[in-house]
């Protein structure tokens, strides 16, 4: 179709899309108000003020009627306006007038661009130069949504129309067929499905609470985090999730950081705030012993639940919660020991990942700004040296990076880690931050080889980031179906009548050490083996009268199918196995 | 001393000596005003508001007073005043008056109690008949303390003079030696000296921070109640600990219940509020979910922290703090299930009572008063038989108990279970509670075998009532030096020398699943053994050239002393077998 002209970018054609819905609007409803029509990740979308209700329904016709107009070869061209010759161009429209005022107020250049003679937009360009270059078949308008114009509650709500749009159908289709599945794996569903967590109204949004079988898995996923951390030296400290507003003046979070819930008063006391994050209570308890040089490091871990007031619009199962509970860590370390210490927390990154099933993932290196040297606080020669020993440990790695001259905080460098999951999304998930700030606010000291007093530097370090965030990747990314060492029920028992029951109790006390579940409801075979394939449980173990005669059991594999009859003997020596291995 | 007349009882003698101290403060400080002196649990007090300032230093010569006027063997006799002949009586001591005023108003009846002619005071008395009875050497003034005239801050403060007093010297001596030992056993000092935990004024009193040892303490303590329930078939929820207010609204809790944190007003959304208490979440949980009277028992249990503003002077280190973990568990449960849940938890909490070393407890049956049945709500079916559950179940294990008839709450008769420490101090741990009132309040259901919904009858239990408050009594009930298994550091190992540090590491490196700690200070071999008695640590190795020779350790125990030289394997294996039995 594009034969003749040269291949557009990706961005221009998701552009044009958008002018093309645009003009498809104004064809079928004249009276329509525009609002902007920006390219985003999987394509596009326009929000329009209709003057008459518009529905989903509505969709596909606009869709064609955009096929038609891409058929029609219509040439992009632009055209630069003074501030009078746009408010006249777009009188009819009184958003872009907004804008235009606003552009022309900040000395902003106006163009205009035409699509053939059917369409005008105010635009700063970026098209296709032919609608040929588009392939009708590799676009599709997916769906509506409510927009305020600008974002802003004060201003009218807009209807916004989405459209998915990829260089080819092929690309197209995959993308759909992706975000079916995510569908399927999303956590909400499962995590309902599963039986695994619920949000309740009159508790609150984003304050999940998990069932037993949730909450099993928050523990078997904490409990990994905590043997990692303790078996290379990492203490475990524990913090009450409550302060006097006190600490946070000391650490100067109360003026800056704004997702902290309002405090409670206390009659005749100080106000109390619930803790958005735990550095300051490390920082105290630290203070509250002197230490010496050879106590270094000092590594305070804790897994501990964090509560930021996010907006109730902005909350999504667990991805996005209000309570988050942190594997949170502290190092408290002398300048020579920092690059040891990021390695140590490099080795536990690393073996995490590789034993939840992750193994894609890069790291962002954000440093300083040599332009803008006086922005940061500390040491020279730390943020110098912690910069390089950064750089080298993840080459010397051969992990894919990016680094991020001038993104470094204020207080020191840091790494974030950002990880893709089956269907190839990515999430950020692991950070290591270096920190000289906090340890002067709260005058953190060690007595020096020489008797010195000196300033330790602290690493911040967190695994998973959040337990709850954790959970919704994990639960994602194996479709709800876990490995053996995370399943909340590992192996269902499932008597083929009422009369052997008992055998399936017997069953299920011979594996002791397992999470097992007896089916005991009063159902049909068939239903009772669906019903644990619903639940995902990795191993079925049925018995009937054969499997009493034979004194073993008939197992299916969730993933695998029939493995056929096995005694207990070797059925746990299979299933510990596969655990020791977290397979 | 009290040859001739009937022994008096400790009340009697108690309160006769606040009298005779009373005259004697008023013989030395003739202008004090007089409070009241009462019989506490030790002895007695009285409060006074003196004209002149009095300290500690004086109460050995009012003692000497109190003592030479009980050798003048004085007489205490009663006499009935007419409101107007006591104002009269008492019209030099303002406090008197007013509380003549008040019992004038409510009708009581007026008395005076003369002490020979040395002193009267207005008195309902309960005395000795005289001064005779009381041996001079079985009391003691203990301490001064201030105290505002009946304990409201509006009232002007009085300097109350505790004495001790009991039935003889003898038991005088043993009181002091018991309260001399539980000075040395004291949690807030023994938190401190073995790094357990700490209060930091920038948090908040109230508020324990735990260092790792103490973690690790607190963790020992969780999971042995955590396994102790599950393998009984209780499961573990996880839920936040905010909540809006709607859910107290539903509970009823928010009226109410006057412990609670203020709320925290979240612009355009409700307020939210810490939860106090865990069983309205626990009620919204199992409503989530449809269940059948197969599912039933269904045991939810979770280690979470509740938040209650106790009054900043009544806290004290971690008997009474703001922020508390309870081991909590609500069973939900038909009225035919309850007698079997109940004695499942009887069986727990021995079990529980035995491996923590407390042998003796007596429990109290709080049970609903025939006069005024009309109070209660719920089945009286249900009512009737488990309060002869209770109670059968209670005498079946022939463990001391005592019933309190009418002291149930009005929504279900109760179990509290009241321990002895090894200082033959009594505190409140366990509880088992009926609950007809939340299950109605939360509209909870189940189907029954015939398909009509019933309402299941809740049971609150919590085993040690709160971490921390367990945590205090465990502290001083082993002073700290905990057994085996709870020792947060359970074996030293100490190199005798600098050059025999590679050979503790050695050491440390094959004690894998023990908790060891080398002591690897620049320090003398002794003050390093005595580092880790005062850290009392069970088990210290001390290894030097000898050890290195023999590849063994020299072993101490923290009670048995020096213990000899082990294998590294014997030692294993006497540690296992120790950590096994909890002993």
């Amino acid at each position: 179709m594009s034969d003749k002209l040269p291949q557009a970018s990706l961005d221009e054609i998701r552009h044009s899309l958008a002018h093309l819905l645009a003009a498809a609007v104004l064809q079928k409803y004249p009276d329509t108000k525009l609002g902007i029509g920006p390219v985003i990740d999987n394509g596009f979308y326009y929000d329009f003020l209709f003057s008459q209700p518009v529905t989903e329904d509505d969709l596909k016709d606009l869709q064609k009627d955009m096929r038609k107009l891409a058929h029609r070869h219509l040439d992009f061209t632009g055209e630069k306006l003074t501030a009078e010759g746009a408010k006249k161009m777009f009188k009819d429209q009184p958003f872009k007038v907004e804008l235009i005022e606003e552009f022309s107020k900040d000395g902003k250049e106006l163009t205009a661009y035409h699509t053939g003679d059917v369409f005008t937009d105010l635009c700063r360009g970026g098209h296709v130069t032919n609608t040929k270059q588009i392939d009708p078949e590799s676009f599709k308008l997916s769906r509506l949504a409510g927009a305020y114009w600008r974002g802003s509650e004060k201003n009218p709500m807009l209807t916004r129309i989405y459209g998915l749009a990829f260089a080819s159908k092929k690309e197209l289709e995959a993308y759909e067929k992706m975000m079916e599945e995510a569908k399927k794996r999303d956590h909400r569903k499962l995590g309902k499905d599963l039986g695994l967590f619920t949000i309740i109204d009159e508790i609150g949004p984003g304050l999940p609470l998990f069932y037993p079988k949730g909450t099993i898995l928050r523990r078997l996923v904490e409990n990994y985090i905590t043997d990692l951390q303790e078996k290379r030296g990492y203490v475990p400290i524990w913090i009450p999730h409550i302060t006097k507003g006190k600490l946070y003046e000391i650490s100067g979070h109360l003026q800056k950081y704004d997702a902290m819930y309002p405090p409670m008063q206390l009659p005749d006391e100080d106000a109390y705030y619930l803790k958005p994050m735990n550095c300051p209570h490390f920082m105290m308890l630290y203070n509250t012993l002197p230490h010496s040089y050879r106590e270094l490091p000092i590594r305070y871990t804790s897994t501990t639940t964090n509560y930021r007031y996010e907006k109730s619009g902005e909350l999504t199962g667990l991805t996005r919660v209000r309570a988050l509970t942190q594997d949170d860590c502290h190092v408290f370390t002398r300048p020579d020991q920092i690059e040891a210490e990021i390695n140590l927390m490099l080795d536990m990154i690393n073996e995490a990942y590789t034993t939840f099933g992750f193994s894609d993932f890069w790291v962002r290196i954000s440093t300083h700004d040599p332009e803008n040297k006086e922005k940061y606080i500390g040491d020279k020669t730390i943020w110098a040296e912690s910069e390089a020993a950064l750089e080298k440990l993840i080459k010397n790695r051969g992990w894919k990076h990016e680094i991020g001259v001038g993104e470094a905080a204020f207080y020191g460098p840091k790494l974030d880690f950002i990880l893709k999951d089956v269907l190839g999304r990515e999430w950020q998930l692991s950070t290591i931050q270096l920190d000289m700030n906090l340890p002067k606010r709260f005058n953190l000291e060690y007595t020096d080889a020489d008797g010195t007093k000196k300033q330790p530097v602290v690493i911040h370090r967190a695994i998973l980031g959040s337990t709850e965030r954790f959970l919704a990747i994990l639960i994602e990314h194996f479709g709800g179906a876990f490995p053996l060492w995370l399943a909340p029920v590992q192996v269902a028992v499932i008597p083929v009548s009422e009369k052997h029951i008992d055998y399936a109790r017997e069953i299920a006390k011979k594996l002791p050490g397992f999470r097992v579940q007896i089916a005991e409801e009063n159902e049909t075979l068939g239903k009772k083996i669906r019903g644990a394939e619903m639940q995902k449980i990795p191993y079925v173990l049925v018995v009937g009268d054969k499997e009493i005669e034979q004194n073993a059991v008939n197992v299916r594999h969730y993933k695998e199918g029939v493995l056929g009859t096995l005694s207990l003997d070797q059925l746990s020596a299979k299933l510990r196995e596969e655990i020791e291995k977290k397979g």
